[in-house]
């Protein structure tokens, strides 16, 4: 290494000539890579934009100009020419540092960002505190492709466009999304790139932005040059870059979805190192009932918002769903309406997206959905106690959705109970449903017999007395641990899968007033707004006694999933140890 | 009347000719009039859109031809030609429709919509159903130039134009929103008004759209003949009518703001027949108090997206907050973003919403505001139980903004206690600070003393034992009458006044279990998810009995609030007879 270990900050890249830029971007590279092979993460969306933030950093002052990072998983060059080296080189440092930018970590880092479509919003905030404080100096926000077909984004650049000041937005235009981009947006930025920016046709000249194009947004100079002129600028700017994804690594360059973001690999053979047994997973699951389900049923439609993959789908499997395949780009608001949509209409939609990406189609779900009644399917994936980073968790769905009127939010145990909760939401007509798909597959002991037409009825998995644990979705096994565990110490705990987070059944629960004293509920995910506190609310003026087990409020960031577990007393051992303290 | 008693439904508009159509239009307007100036509505939407329903009546066959109106705040026109006159020309008919689209009420409605920005993205479901169905027929948005800043409208655009089939969206460019345009689209739709469509810069166009302009949109022949030629096309198309907002009814045509929604009124003189005691609100309030914040202390900000009337800001207010002031146009994510911005940058942000369009922002409160900690100021009104529209309720705000980690969620009881909170909030460093502003003004009884730096400290209002009513924001005053009424029957209850929405003050908890055997909560909200159940988790495993009044979970519609106050329980009376009957 040559340079990169001497940039302790940004004004040391300042010091370097274009050619020993050029050698720094290798560097980075090799580092990047370093990263990523042994720990997974991000690894196109870093190669593509080496350059463009080497030569950020060169032209303007960090952290006095203020870079904002969309999405922020493009910001390892950026770590790196801020003092952030031992996150790629030592096996010890790469612990600490996130694949997203962090106030925490560095002054140069201003916000923590993880969801998509949200720089220019906070760069538009950035940039009006700074006139309103006199202060003098270039706000800038990097976007991609991609996150540009979030409605946060358009918002952004419509205020962005009317600041009437120094704004910067960097559109880095590597042709994708996290798949394949949708939508009449890219066919501008097509054109654009086809006429190296002279189309007439221009959506952010509409707008009123002053707009320039950098055909090689992988060469520094060009860039250096470009960034240079319109440094200090005092009006909106819009600097469409086209970079290639991948760049510098022959397997990123070919394969972009794949390599997107990947497990650890082997450098030179661009082979994941880490081996999973080889099982069903939900996404299979998934797949293959709405496979067959449309073969059958053409009016069956399947939904993904820019993160198919995600949900188990694909390139091949998207081209096998043909016509009944619908991806809206990365615009949960969208799919959410356009399900309600296509429901209204006779159609029988099944949205697939991620618990931490449903969050961003709440007023959809409410509006455009549930007051409507309409009857799509969304499935929540990854809905969990999980050890993401604080802006990709999945404990916040259920809060979110089961306190919406008329959804039906499901939660099955059993891949078997999946599939028939799956299928009875795709044939019935009077409710939106929303399954929260299980996260380990689990098979049923027996077959599934329900009709779920009659809501809110919860199943009796165990017979007992004393002690009633409502286990719900994924945590029946912890349910049936710690009954088990209740065993040993002579109490017969009854166990009831509720199978329906969003309502509750009533008969049930009062019955259990007859032989059971405590009732206890587990649930993986946040308590505050949960299931539950209704179970609570329910025994409220009774004398049974109500023990909430599930997550605290908090965003976690990479925490173990075994040390939240041990924090929010979801082991058998607690859960029986809390159960026998009260009784 | 000449015409308008004779159409039942759009086939009969069909049977017109022009001249006939123009009489038509006349009397709709009188229509109009006439339901506004009784029971109050949207005003300039509804007069400006007149010959464009009667246009699209004429042209296309609706319901097999299916029209889906944006906000549908401008469908009375549309409602008169479907069948429901009785809901504008008699007094009993006027309560039976809605202001906005219902299916409820006729075929030509597709959704229940009162939020701003969907139509483009139910028309995509509708249209993807169509093809998908093999049908054959027009699928329309109609959309106003108001509400394409919002994100689910770009988002809509976006996904419309790759559908490369039948999609007509019919922008109606009245060069308004609710108050004056904000941002960069507007730009270009006033360069294709000046140009009439011709101008090379042309957003629409640069999405893929084929386009048309329509100067005078409120010309019945010119959009007839411009509607047919579009009518089956196979393409996604934009229409662009430059329309007059309240055209025809001169003081709506004058003050455009005013006359958007307006109260009832006499329709020669143009003034509101109801009065208000004249007394002070929270509008006046909040400003007054951030008009002389702003004079001290040039780093705060005011917020509104889109709907500054419906939170005070009177353009004479606007006015005064100068650059202090930002509409960020109907688009609160861009808000919520912008403010935590804002707010990372030194100013000190206080975005005024509705508890209702809060919820279009959730993402941007959990990722760019929450999880980033800023110490932005969110000020929830009209969140409250009450008589609104499905589509308007303001009783889900507790449930959505209370759950999220690192969110303090305020709820004043009083004036004074409101601008003690404000002025916390504003000056605080530590917390994003969201407050529940109280519907009606009520004035403290001594001064305020207290330091919210110290989160989650409740107050005892009054010291009583055996019962405790922990009241929550305006239901204090329910709370005082409550406590008088338990006095009746012998109970000297202790009456709690939390003051925060998200969190405990456990140490105040489990000193009532000392000398009080039921805990009552009380909140102006949906019970699911919200306050109530969290005091009901606290107190699970305990002897104590605990009973949550609130909102059952369901979208009410037009409900007396009376009527909901005695269906769920909310007077003293029944909260007494309540908790004497499990004492």
């Amino acid at each position: 290494m040559t340079y990169l270990n001497h940039i302790k900050n940004p004004q040391d890249v300042k010091k370097l000539n274009v050619s020993e830029l050029e050698t720094l971007a290798e560097e980075i590279r090799a580092a990047i890579l370093n990263r990523d092979s042994k720990i997974g993460g991000h690894v196109g969306p870093n190669l593509g934009i080496v350059e463009t933030t080497i030569a950020l950093h060169y032209v303007f002052n960090s952290p006095k100009d203020k870079i904002v990072f969309d999405v922020s998983h493009q910001c390892y060059p950026h770590k790196l020419l801020t003092g952030r080296q031992d996150g790629f080189l030592t096996d010890e440092g790469m612990q600490k540092i996130s694949g997203y930018t962090n106030p925490a970590e560095s002054e140069h880092d201003h916000f923590v960002v993880g969801h998509t479509s949200t720089s220019v919003s906070l760069a538009c905030g950035l940039a009006k505190a700074r006139d309103l404080k006199g202060e003098n100096h270039n706000v800038i926000a990097l976007i991609g492709d991609g996150s540009l077909s979030g409605g946060e984004a358009f918002e952004g650049l419509n205020n962005a466009a009317a600041l009437n000041s120094n704004i910067i937005i960097i559109v880095n235009d590597n042709e994708m999304s996290i798949a394949e981009n949708h939508g009449g947006l890219y066919t501008n930025l097509r054109l654009l790139r086809q006429t190296e920016g002279q189309a007439e046709l221009n959506l952010f000249k509409a707008m009123g932005f002053d707009y320039h194009y950098v055909e090689n947004g992988n060469n520094i100079q060009t860039l250096i040059n470009s960034l240079s002129q319109i440094k200090d600028t005092k009006k909106p700017t819009v600097i469409h870059i086209h970079t290639l994804k991948g760049k510098g690594y022959k397997f990123a360059e070919t394969d972009k979805e794949t390599w997107h973001w990947n497990l650890p690999f082997d450098i030179n053979r661009g082979q994941v190192t880490v081996s999973f047994e080889e099982q069903e997973n939900y996404g299979d699951i998934t797949f293959n009932f709405l496979h067959q389900k449309i073969k059958q049923d053409p009016s069956v439609v399947v939904l993904a918002a820019g993160t198919p993959g995600a949900v188990g789908l694909s390139p091949e499997r998207r081209k096998a769903l043909g016509r009944n395949y619908v991806d809206v780009g990365i615009a949960e608001e969208q799919a959410v309406a356009m399900s309600s949509g296509l429901a209204k209409a006779g159609c029988k939609p099944v949205f697939c997206v991620w618990s931490s990406f449903i969050q961003r189609a709440y007023d959809q779900l409410s509006q455009d959905l549930a007051i409507n009644n309409n009857p799509a399917v969304i499935l929540v994936f990854s809905g969990a106690i999980s050890s993401m980073d604080a802006t990709h968790l999945g404990c916040f769905d259920i809060p979110l959705i089961s306190n919406i009127p008329n959804i039906v939010y499901l939660a099955p145990t059993t891949k078997e109970e999946y599939l028939s909760m799956l299928d009875w939401g795709v044939e019935q007509t009077a409710h939106p449903v929303v399954i929260r798909v299980p996260t380990e597959v689990v098979y049923a002991p027996a077959p599934i017999k329900a009709n779920y037409d009659e809501l809110n009825k919860f199943e009796i998995v165990e017979h007992g007395k004393d002690v009633a644990v409502l286990a719900l979705g994924s945590f029946l096994t912890l349910g049936r641990q710690t009954i088990a565990k209740l065993k040993e110490h002579g109490i017969n705990a009854s166990l009831i899968n509720p199978r329906y987070i969003s309502g509750l059944d009533t008969k049930l629960l009062n019955s259990l007033k007859q032989d059971h004293q405590i009732v206890v509920t587990l649930e993986d995910g946040e308590l505050d707004g949960g299931f539950g506190e209704k179970i609570a609310r329910f025994y409220g003026a009774d004398k049974i006694k109500v023990l909430n087990f599930g997550a605290k409020k908090e965003f976690t960031d990479r925490t173990p999933l075994k040390e939240l577990y041990h924090r929010y007393h979801l082991t058998p051992e607690q859960i029986t140890a809390d159960i026998l303290n009260i009784k």
